[in-house]
C-alpha cells in the first residue's frame, strides 16, 4: 500500500538539494544541481550498458560501490565524455571539491554529467558554480535541482510516494531527465531517486534493479542508448522506521512504492522524448517466452514506420506486424492478434474491416496504447516509446553551432 | 574483368518484359511487371528474413525450389499479405494463368507483390491485367517493367554488366524498387536479376547469395525488414557461352560482374530512401571479428540520431561512438578513430578539434562516407543507409486514406 503525493527529491527527510547556474550552457539556464544528505546514504545505481562510458559516469560508478553516498553532483550542458585522461581529472577535482565542501570523504560524492560528448568541462565555471550550489541548498530545493538537470526535457519530471511502517511515514522521491538531444552529441538519461527508509545498500540495489528493469529499462525514444544513462537511489533512514529487512511485507511495499515512482518517471520521459506529441505504449501478450515479450515489445517500439503512422494519427497495423516478424521473436504469424487500444484490426494473422473512425478517435488521444496477442504462450512486456515527428527531425537535424 | 554498359533486366539475351496499369493502383500509375524467358531458365532467389511473409512471396517461395523458372508476375500497390488463406489461393490464380499464357508448367512462374499489407488483391483486375501484360512483352520492355514494379521510387534502379567468356559475350541485367511507403503498410524492397549466362541454378544459387550479403543485405533506410522482400535471378542459357563451372575463371568473372550489378542497386536504393537527400556509406575497418564489424556498422546506419545529423551536416561524430558503444560489438573505446569522409574527428576515443569548415563542406555533397576504425583486427563491412528528412516524416505519416 503507496499513496502517491506531489513531491520531489527533497521531500524525504533529511535531503537538501540546489539547482543553479554556472555557465556551462551558453544560454544562462541552471545547468548544476546538488542533492545532499544530512547523514550518509546507503546508495546503489544501475548504469548504462554503452561500452563507451562518459567520464564522470565512470567516477560515479567506482565510488558508488562503497555503498554510501552523502552527495549527488550533476552538471547539464556537457557529458564529459570522450575528452581524454583530463575528463577523469576534472571529474576527480569536482567531487574533491564538493567532499570538500559537504564535509565527507571524496568516496561518498558521485557526478553526473549530460550534455555534449567530446568537449572538456569548463573546471573553472565548474568549481565556482560548485562553490554556490552548496551555499543554495535547501530542504525545499528539489525543483531547483531538477531544473538544473533538464536540457530539452520540456517538462520536469518528478514523483513521489510515501508508505507507512510501524507508524512511521517513509517517503520516496524522485526526478528524472529525459531524451533532449536540440543540441548535438547529448548523452541523456538520468534517474535520481531519494528516500528516508532504513535499507542496506544491498538490499537497495535489488529493488532498484529490480523496478528499473521493467521501467527505465522499458523506455526507448528513439534507440540510441547513452554514455551517461543512469539511475541512482539514496537511502538515509532519517524517517525513524525500523530497518526494512528482505522478504518482509514492508519490502514489498517498499518496492510497490518505488516501482510507482520509477513508473512515473519512465512515462514521463517517453512523453516528452523528442518532438513528441503521443506517449505510444507497446503491450505484447501471450508470448513463448519472457524473452519473445521484449523483443517483439522493443521491435514496435523502436520501429520509425509505426512511430510515424501514430504520429500520423494512422492505424498502420500492418506496420505492426511487420516489425513483429522481424524482431527476432518467435511466434506463429497465423495467431497473432492486433489491437489499436481496445479496437482489433487483426485478428490471428488476418486483416478485419475494422471502423476507421473508431481508430481515428483513438488515434487521437495523447497517449495510445498498441496490443501484440502472440497467443503462443502467457508472457507479456511493454515498452514506452513516442511518436515521431517534424519536430525530432528538426530538433536533432539542427547544427551544434 | 567486367564491363558496365547502359541496360536491364531485358539486355541479356533472350528476356522479354513488360510493364501495365490494371488499375490496382488508384492512380492509373503502372502496377503490373512481367519478365519471361524464351526458354525455361535457372532460377535462385534470397528471401525476407520477417517471420510474417506475403501470400504471393509464399508461393515464390515454393515454385523456386524446382530450380527452373519461365516468368516471373510481379504487382506494386499491394502487398497481398496478411489477408488469410484467400491470398495464396488469389496468388495462385495469378500464377496459373500466366502460366497458361506463356506456356509454362505453373511451378515455372513466380509472383511477387509489393505494396499495402491487409489488403485482397482485385483478382478480376488482375486477371485482365495479365492478359494485357503478356500481349505488352517486348525484348526492350525492361524499363517498363521497372516502371511498374515501383511505388514512391523517386527514381528507376536499373544495371547491366557485360562479361566475355571464350568470346561470347554474357549479359547480366538487372532491376530492384527500393523503400518507398507513401502510401503506408507497404512491403518493400524486390531485385529481379536476369543473365543469358549458362549457369546451374544450384551455382546461380551460391553466386547470388554471396553477392547479396554485400550489396542487398547491406542497405539500411529505416531498420524495417518488410515482409515481401526478395532478390531473384535467372540464368536462360542463351548467350551461346559454355556453361560456368565451380572454382573456375569464369565464374570469378561472372561473380565479379553480379556482384558489381548488385552493389548499383542496393546503392541506389539507400541513395532513394524515403525522403532522402544524402547517400550514407558506413564504413567499419580493423574490428576483432565479422560479426564485430557488422554490428558497428549497422547500428550506425540505424541510429536516428546519425541519420538526422547527416541531414543537418553536422560533423556529429559523437552520435557515431554512441552508436558504436551500444551496437554489441566488442571493442575498446580508447582505440577508436573516427573520420567524416577523410577528415578524422575522433582519435583513440578523443575529440580532436578538427576544422569545421572542410567538415561541413564534405558533409554538403549527397554522398557521405563514415569511417569507424576499431583498432582491434582486421575485419571490415560497410552498410549504405540515408538521411533522415523532414521528408521521410512526411511521407510516413501520411494517411492511409
Amino acid at each position: 500500500m503507496y499513496n502517491i503525493i506531489e513531491g520531489t527529491i527533497t521531500s524525504p527527510k533529511g535531503f537538501q538539494a540546489s539547482g543553479i547556474a554556472c555557465g556551462i550552457k551558453n544560454n544562462g539556464n541552471l545547468d548544476l544541481a546538488l542533492i545532499v544528505s544530512d547523514v550518509p546514504a546507503a546508495s546503489a545505481g544501475v548504469f548504462t550498458k554503452n561500452i563507451v562510458k562518459g567520464h564522470s559516469l565512470q567516477l560515479t560508478m567506482k565510488h558508488i560501490k562503497c555503498g554510501v553516498t552523502k552527495g549527488i553532483l550533476i552538471n547539464s550542458g556537457n557529458a564529459n565524455a570522450c575528452v581524454g585522461p583530463q575528463g577523469y581529472s576534472d571529474a576527480l577535482n569536482a567531487a574533491t571539491l564538493t567532499a570538500e565542501l559537504i564535509k565527507c570523504p571524496i568516496e561518498h560524492v558521485l557526478f553526473g554529467s549530460t550534455g555534449v560528448i567530446g568537449v572538456r568541462l569548463n573546471n573553472e565555471k565548474l568549481q565556482s558554480g560548485i562553490h554556490k550550489a552548496v551555499s543554495a541548498l535547501s530542504y525545499d530545493g528539489g525543483s531547483q535541482a531538477e531544473r538544473a538537470i533538464m536540457t530539452t526535457d520540456l517538462l520536469p519530471k518528478e514523483a513521489c510516494a510515501v508508505i507507512e511502517i510501524n507508524g512511521c511515514k517513509i517517503t520516496i522521491g524522485g526526478m528524472a531527465k529525459g531524451s533532449g538531444m536540440i543540441h548535438p552529441n547529448m548523452a541523456t538519461m538520468i534517474g535520481i531517486i531519494t528516500t528516508d527508509a532504513n535499507i542496506s545498500s544491498q538490499l537497495l540495489s535489488t529493488a532498484l534493479k529490480l523496478c528499473v528493469n521493467n521501467t527505465f529499462n522499458r523506455v526507448s525514444v528513439d534507440g540510441d542508448t547513452s554514455v551517461c544513462d543512469k539511475v541512482v537511489i539514496l537511502a538515509n533512514g532519517l524517517s525513524g522506521a525500523p530497518e526494512i529487512l528482505t522478504e518482509t511485507e514492508e519490502y514489498t511495499s517498499f518496492c510497490e512504492a518505488l516501482y510507482e515512482v520509477c513508473t512515473m518517471l519512465a512515462r514521463d520521459i517517453a512523453r516528452d522524448g523528442e518532438g513528441a506529441t503521443k506517449l505510444i505504449n507497446v503491450k505484447v501478450n501471450n508470448a513463448l517466452s519472457p524473452e519473445d515479450a521484449y523483443l517483439t515489445a522493443i521491435a514496435v517500439a523502436k520501429s520509425p514506420l509505426v512511430k510515424t503512422a501514430i504520429y500520423g494519427e494512422d492505424a498502420n497495423w500492418g506496420r505492426i506486424i511487420t516489425a513483429a516478424g522481424y524482431s527476432g521473436a518467435q511466434f506463429n504469424p497465423e495467431n497473432i492478434d492486433i489491437y489499436i487500444g481496445d479496437l482489433i484490426t487483426c485478428s490471428s494473422g488476418v486483416a478485419l474491416d475494422f471502423d476507421e473512425d473508431k481508430a481515428k478517435s483513438i488515434l487521437k488521444e495523447n497517449e495510445v496504447t498498441l496490443i501484440i496477442d502472440l497467443k503462443e504462450g502467457s508472457y507479456n512486456d511493454h515498452v514506452w516509446t513516442c511518436d515521431f515527428t517534424h519536430d525530432y527531425i528538426e530538433i536533432n537535424g539542427s547544427y551544434r553551432t
